[in-house]
């Protein structure tokens, strides 16, 4: 198998994001642009990676860490000067280059192994360029190549002629050649043209003026070369993901009431016989086991969400949560890094955080864990069966044993022991007509007030 | 009148489903799939009901109960194998049998009426079909027949010359006739096919080939003989039912702010001049009268909505919630089993539940009605005009009396009487500068740790 | 500049409505039509603008105030006769008179002056027209005009002549022209038709049979004169508005994750570098400041938003709350008229009413703000960096002081200082053992119960 290297051009920061971030940073399904796209090629199992950075480089740096070395491109003068600042990253590179670009990210892994595996076959051209029909070819460079694959001259929009503009091939700018030829070629690039810029693309007529042939390997979806360059294109590619990922949920036997209301995470997995209700998001980080119920209004991150479940409505689960099987999540709930034991409930208007709750223990309304004191986080922790009364704040560090009671209404600062009643109340004062005279004295101020 | 009977096919459990649950047991709009189809059967008054039923068929004989007969499909031999099946059912009943599918919920009883019709009309013919004519005809069976509606063949699409399939009348599989013929030349069809399965249909070219007529009642409403086969289709049907309901709803002089994110129930009432804004699921057994505002992100099961009420956002009603008029419920409040009276509110992070609330009672901000010891539930009766301190704790069973306050923060557990002041609340503990050295400590505390 | 006078048709209330509300105060992006297009006439400064009502005449009354004269049209004897009515009122005016219709809210304040423009050239006409080129003309009435737009007739549909229903060109009822050739023009129409009412376009034919020349100003955003009168035109309207300006945020660079389950109000205003999430509702009287993050299921009306804030999930802000710079509001908070200082935060599931926040403070889980005592409004101020435990409530007015701590679960009904502790809870009273002789009790009166 030949060695692979990438090349992610990510030079530029994308003006019509309007956006202090740089554009490959902006997030689809939960996860960043550049993100999507290196899963892909290190899918390949690529020998190097190079990202070629400009603006704002230190964003995609700090993104990509030890995942890619970086080469920076300073002034930006086109794709095939971007390439070319890569040569040096590449050094004593021998095999199969893929120029790749950080603002198209859903190109599928089996795509670039089409690229390559043109470029290992026996009468390999000097270059393959992806090509791809879309419904409509408007301004898009075009590809022209018979039948067999083999190109004849790539030409931009501008430039081409009525017949060649009636070619509806068009151009996706990635492309891929063996690391010498594409260095070779690219060193011949000029820059004679409107904007003085280096034209990734030339190498390809380069190539055939040489006698050499190039050749396209053509998409059969097209989506997957559209670029992202505005937070209106951003926004339809993440309907594009959401669709065909709400369309394989449902193949899979998860019941999507209100499909369009549904938003998954490019991680999201949830088994067969699941019920999703309307407007559920689910962020990154989250599993649902067969037969639980997702309610509406939900929203899921990080969770993990056992077999027959209830969750919501309006149920918050944030990163750590764990539901175990037949445990029940009600309205107005939020659980952050804490475990409910199966078949535990916490059915409304309650805050569990960094706690672990016992199997078939009762969460009351309005209960709270205390977790934080304004400088650091507590634990708590509640027995089996334990039943905590509505309106209960529960002080971390503490523990709520087996069995134990704790009485509505009460701050529990101390452990409960298991088979205990723990109650923290005051006395009932009774003020007998209190109310009534209040009432009077009150509608007199308020005529008062509204008569003045 | 001729006496009705119908045989509802259900015998396939639907593997596109992917599900432990029977297909036809499936919801639409908050209704089993095959509920919505015997409710349309019922407004016939059948004399006779015969679900034909195979896989799973525990989980079909269980949802119906009392409501059918049942006769059972084993193995699954075809339709023409499985209406055989109901002959036993139907011993001795002598008038019109309509042939119906568990999965194609949505026939209209005036076309099944239409389809009867035909068939006690003077030249009544053997069989009467039940046509569509689909925006594409895709590989239906198709149905050959004159204008007036009388077939002469009835033929699967693969078995079709050009000129047959060319023509667009399909076949629904929806089928009437005399019980005694229908099951005379079922007993004549063959299953000398592919499949070796008896199909449905061949009693009508049978009964063509023995010079008889057949006829095709076609329906102006393709959608209705849609079958749901797989979650995708479950959805599809959701979202039409959804679209018909909403147009519905916005022609009798509903509100619907995006009605696109407004999801009903099959029984869902909404009165004329009712504001539903967006992102509001109406779950079963909803009334809501006019003037009343349902505002974003509700949610409601099984409640009353009386005049002039205003309802969330992010309010949760439950079965039994009973809202007199210009009550009102406001964000994160859950209601379940409890009656708010005229003018009474609730309007933030509240729940009540088992509960009564008098006229013009007011609420406040995070009360709970303890209602639930773990074992038993306990109503509260709170008194008209009685004002419940916020963060209270009222533990049922207890009563609130007309005119009482019960002061914030207060776990009430013994009766307060009207006009009643009720305060449950300990000393305020006062510790000057404490906070000022715990602060310190704690930074001191945070510094040693980060700098481990 | 010549002087302009408006006169704005709304006397017919809006049968297919089935409302009791005027149909011109219906609401769409959170404002009356009315409103609307009230907004694009002031933006003319007319001189006069007469609106003339009719049926339920004292709600449009009561709405628009001093900002219109009135004239009442009763009976409605059609749109000639509306206009006519609105003399009077415009006695003395010598300008140009644009007649509008209420129930037609969105036409640009520049189309208006398109048409005010073509009666102040030199070739001034008797008239000028709007016409429209809608996808399908329908049954509109058409345009009869050359190329340059001069008129040859108006024709109603039911009259035309297949040749001139071929012509797309429709009326879309707006109409200009001077004050007296406007009225002296409308005295001459008569009734003589089917349903004997006196129609505006008729002047149009009566100035040509005069030899004069009348004009059609022709829009180029048909949409704008779409008239609404019912709730699935209202629920159109709505939808269109919103994706406009979906568009037009994300154009500015606001990230929309799912625009479409977005919903603006006629006045948000959202900054650059904005993310918001799925699923929010903006009433109107918001800004959001750059770098804020709006997450899923958030409502937001009244309230400002400042530089880095993160709000929601499930936040709710009414009206007059105010997040400054990096401050925090999490899942069921409501805040209303309050003010968050910077970098403090309200994590969960509270409410803070009439308050002040300072910076850093810390808001724990559950607590509330006890705002209100049956009568009147108090206020609550939290001094910065102050920490209010969870389950707490804030027995207004009272003011917590800087760095100041409130222990969990405490009512707080006087005022704590800077740096103090204040804990207001009772003694852990503490039951060994008898939780599990109350399970023990309950086991077997439930089984007892139940055993009936």
């Amino acid at each position: 198998m030949t060695s692979i290297a990438a090349i992610v051009l990510a030079a530029g920061k994308g003006t019509r994001m309007k956006s202090a971030r740089h554009k490959v940073l902006h997030e689809i399904a939960g996860r960043a642009m550049i993100d999507h796209l290196l899963a892909s090629v290190e899918a390949l199992g690529p020998e190097r990676l190079v990202t070629v950075v400009g603006e704002a480089r230190e964003q995609v740096q700090a993104k990509l860490g030890e995942r890619s070395a970086f080469a920076v491109q300073e002034p930006q003068l086109g794709t095939g000067h971007a390439v070319l600042q890569a040569q040096g990253a590449l050094a004593g590179f021998e095999g199969i280059v893929l120029v790749l670009y950080g603002d198209v990210p859903f190109v599928r892994t089996a795509t670039m192994q089409a690229m390559i595996a043109r470029l290992e076959a026996k009468d390999a051209p000097a270059a393959v360029v992806l090509g791809f029909q879309p419904d409509d070819a408007l301004r898009y460079g075009r590809v022209i190549a018979d039948k067999a694959g083999a190109i004849s001259k790539m030409v931009e929009y501008k430039d081409a002629s009525a017949d060649e503009r009636a070619c509806t091939l068009c151009n996706s700018g990635l492309l891929a050649a063996r690391a010498d030829e594409l260095f070779a070629l690219l060193a011949r690039v000029g820059n004679d043209n409107a904007q003085a810029e280096f034209y990734l693309p030339d190498i390809v007529n380069i190539a055939i003026a040489d006698g050499r042939t190039c050749a396209v390997v053509t998409t059969d979806t097209p989506d997957e070369v559209a670029g992202i360059n505005s937070r209106a294109e951003l926004a339809a590619a993440e309907a594009q993901w959401q669709q065909l990922k709400r369309e394989e949920a449902m193949a899979d036997g998860v019941t999507l009431r209100a499909p369009e209301t549904v938003f998954f995470s490019w991680d999201t997995e949830v088994a067969a016989d699941v019920v999703v209700e309307q407007n559920v998001v689910f962020g990154p980080g989250v599993t649902v086991a067969s037969g639980a119920r997702i309610r509406a209004f939900s929203h899921l991150e990080g969770a993990s969400v056992g077999e027959g479940v209830e969750v919501g409505p309006y149920a918050r689960l944030r990163p750590g949560a764990k539901l175990e099987a037949g445990s029940k999540v009600g309205n107005f709930v939020e659980i952050k890094n804490a475990t409910l034991g199966v078949g535990a409930k916490a059915n409304h208007l309650t805050y569990l955080g960094d706690a672990t709750v016992g199997e078939g223990a009762n969460i009351g309304a309005g209960t709270i864990t205390c977790n934080y004191d304004g400088y650091f986080k507590h634990k708590t922790t509640i027995g089996p069966r334990a039943f905590v009364g509505s309106n209960s704040a529960l002080i971390a560090p503490v523990t709520i044993g087996a069995d134990a009671i704790v009485a509505a209404g009460s701050a529990v600062s101390r452990d409960v022991a298991d088979g205990e009643l723990r109650m923290v109340r005051a006395e009932q004062l009774v003020k007998p007509g209190w109310a009534d005279r209040f009432h009077d004295a009150m509608k007199k101020k308020k005529k008062d007030v509204s008569g003045k």
